[in-house]
């Protein structure tokens, strides 16, 4: 299986599914990552760059791709619907992890209009919540409680956001423990990560439908800093 | 795994899911069907008691009960949620079918409404779709291309209610191809059953979670029709 | 009266309202339609204008205008509200056909947006429905039974798409059927258009008030392909 | 043409489709009223239905049923849908106007929800809009600039409830001045009342459609005080 | 100011806003809790009430009433909102805190509806969250950082309830950072109670509205377990 | 306290608050205005401004600037959030008042959600109701029963646009008196401003929280019109 995990900034995707992948990759899935702009509003690019390829590693992904458009100018165009879909069908994902479309952070509901669109063919979207996540409606529950410490751990390899709030061990424990709370199922459920489904396809054995193959014939449009595991 | 189809008349779970049950009953899945109304408000309640178990038998169902609630007069209420959750904990349900709470018939609203609270320590429960229902919003989608003329026999076997424009063969097809071109997925995908999603847990391998060990603590509260396979 | 249909790409009016506008235009209602990209993104310029034409011709438009707006690359701007408020003035419609809100295609997004906003004085605007239409909510319906096939062989004349598969008949069918079973309303109903209200305004016998005069002040700002019948 | 208007308490039909009602009935539409409470918690019974007599009259309406369920007990039963199925196929109706679902007074609600079940073979059904109404979300408009005075004159008929701010003839004139702004169609349209489209189905020549001829099987459940003039 | 806190069940204000009324009751604003049911589904009803006692000495409340509704089965019914408007004219609450809309227990739901209904008079009305609240959408926020280990404190006092994993120090911890994150007002912000505003007042200094003064003349309904400070 | 009110076009901001804004003001609050554009699209520039001017003299502003984006042409971007932000240092603006997310002009969208991003450290945001709004689903409402003649007076200062008909008197009082009527709270209260909330952060005391002091390190990106009163 592969999975594409798209987010606007650095640490992004690491606090909506940092724990969902971290298990997935750990379990032989092939995780892929792609950041949409390299975080200038908040510190250095070089800085910032290095700390996601740390924390990629930390993951366990095959791959990361760091994109080059402007922080907080990012918005829905043709040009980054392309770029997203080239990454899809680079990757053949058959999930797609994405911001979702309630956030007020108009960089992320970009993302994620322009994901759902790029993604017409993938069978499975999911969208994770971030702190500037809004009336986020989960319905799609993942445990996580047995890799909470290396989610914080990952996060703490943003080391130059740390003065953020939300980046702190005990934000980012909150979060999953309220969504655990939420789901009511079982005690021993102490940490969780909550998504909204935007897209589905399930086997008869109620497994996830993997994507057919899709050509590879696009192009990315700016100039993107790879790193492969 | 185990899966609990829930309905308020019959044909309702077969309209809804029924192209999905019959293959995961193939497949080795336990399926169980609880009917809520005898369906009197339809026709002879002993002629489609017996319409109802050979649907059972057709689809492979483990189990099928059939309640005494009154049709058409079915509410919210604590005995609804008693009943549902009998069930529940009977077949310990890893995943429930139930209506969906945008639906003309108040009978299926309040059956919804029951499932969500009966089902509070069920991982997994999706909501199909009926002629009844309006502003159906689907994210889960299940391929029945293959099965959709044995679809099709399962409805034509409530011949007491074949009046019923929307029990036609035509109809049956159409909602299974509207659904199929609305994915866009795959040019194969001919036919498909969709549904919302009311609640999901994944597996670190992105698969359902089964639910924990309820204990079976309940009663019916009512007459209940019981065929066994 | 007078009917503007306005549509992103080629085919889309067709898919949405074909059968609606085909029956107005035969009894007597002026019918215009108004194209916002020529469809580059599936095809030859040339061939998918020629195809627009003839399935004008078919409709029995009045007029038809095809403007020069780039493919997947429509946004809300002065300028499109403009250009569409330009033809809206220029039929003096009474009433607009146009795409919904809830729509994955962006294109399809924007125009809605800008046709609300260029119809601020136009009475009455529906909304129709595509494939990459999502969580459609219509109220209002059209009986196209009778013209059913005459709707088929309309959207068999974008012969350059054929390859897409909501354009096959079975396609078209599917969602007419599907609308058709959603009404209830009578069993001779077999095919119907949905629609969304998005403002209506009616006479005191329950028609729709027609527009009051709007000056034609305004210009066009690219190249328009302009067929008259 | 028949219509048939559905109301909680006397004077809910008045302040929410009055003005529409009077010009229907002057074009020789014929109105029939059915109020589903005696409305006793705002006042003497026999008062409040001589009330409602003198409205119908001034109405012109063809006839006006007041049903027999308790004021502010009024809850979403099969006993209710089958009250309003009643008057339904009593009257023929073609078009209903009753309660939205988002109101604060569940009285209204559950008529509104009884409504679209018994009319779930009748064509057209509107929303109308009370001081109780809450987001309300209108879609369509009816010109009552002619009538206001008129419509006054008939909330003015409700002597014994006039020390409700809301039935004064500044409330009744605020709520028709305010809806003919948001139109924005035309300054000659000073007064206006709005409605939500539950459900419309319209001719090829864009009119309404009328309903098809209905069984008239059902009996009313309770004591009704009937007027036909 | 007078403050009335509703709840379904035990713990039910505690869990929602229990900080906030602490707070106030200290700066000198009456407190008054109303809980409808004796919450006899989850323990014994005498040492639940002890506790509920507990809980309001702890808070500082001036008064709690403890009414006689079967726990799981309440509805909204015509007597539930006069039980509620009893208590909002006898404590003349200026601010009405009570449960949200959206919530899967259904007691939850009823009492949200009768609130509004009985409140209708009342300026003030804001929704808290529970466990089981679902798609909360909070726009009030108040900071209880200074008292989470009272609030923590506040909830122990409901020992008999104390393997619920909801009703854990970490839990009610885990809500209440969660929140404030989602505030990012202030780091020193570190626990806030959120709120949905279902009606609100304001003086031109921005004030709350106090309640106008309305008539004791309704009645409780059932037998009240009353406890004065 | 500090008030900060956002509008894009001369007079949106006195129809949505300007009887909130009038009676803050001479309780001592200080009253900033922002007007994104000139409103060139409806007249002379030069003629505007004095009548913004005017206006914000009547109101007793602190200070009103006028910026430099294109009428009917303004889009949610970075430099936009700039702007406001820019704005809301300057004025360490406890309070925001803003256009609503649901209005048919894309002008009001954009600063309602650029508003959103540029005010994440404001603790209170509230959105006004304008003629172009749509779905309004106010919960805060203000008295402004007292100054609705002078609300009037300061929308007749906008000479240059008074054919428009919802700027009349008439249309003025019919809003306010529309939302009196909806609060149903006192026969006293005859005119209302009515607002949704945003976000609001509360005292102990139920009093607004004002803003942290916020550093002045941002730069306006055009020219500004001044008027420091």
């Amino acid at each position: 299986m592969n999975i594409l995990a798209i987010g606007a900034h650095p640490d992004d995707i690491e606090l909506g599914c940092g724990g969902t992948l971290l298990k997935a990759a750990r379990s032989g899935v092939n995780v892929f990552m792609y950041i949409v702009t390299r975080g200038s509003s908040a510190g250095s690019v070089v800085k910032r760059s290095n700390e996601i390829i740390s924390s990629a590693k930390y993951i366990g992904a095959k791959a990361i791709w760091i994109d080059d458009y402007e922080d907080s100018a990012v918005y829905l165009t043709k040009e980054l619907i392309n770029s997203i879909e080239f990454f899809i069908r680079k990757t053949q994902a058959d999930v797609i992890y994405t911001h979702p479309i309630k956030d007020n952070h108009h960089d992320h509901r970009a993302i994620c209009e322009a994901t759902v669109e790029a993604g017409r063919f993938t069978p499975n979207i999911f969208a994770y919540e971030n702190p500037s996540t809004k009336n986020f409606a989960p319905v799609l529950y993942s445990d996580i409680s047995d890799v909470i410490l290396e989610k914080i751990r990952l996060i703490e390899l943003y080391g130059s956001q740390k003065s953020k709030v939300f980046l702190s061990s005990n934000s980012v424990k909150a979060v999953a423990e309220h969504r655990a709370i939420q789901t009511r199922l079982d005690p021993k459920l102490t940490h969780v990560e909550a998504f909204e489904v935007l897209k589905m396809m399930m086997n008869t054995d109620h497994t996830l439908l993997p994507t057919r193959r899709l050509a590879e014939d696009l192009k990315p449009s700016r100039d993107i800093i790879e790193y492969i595991s």
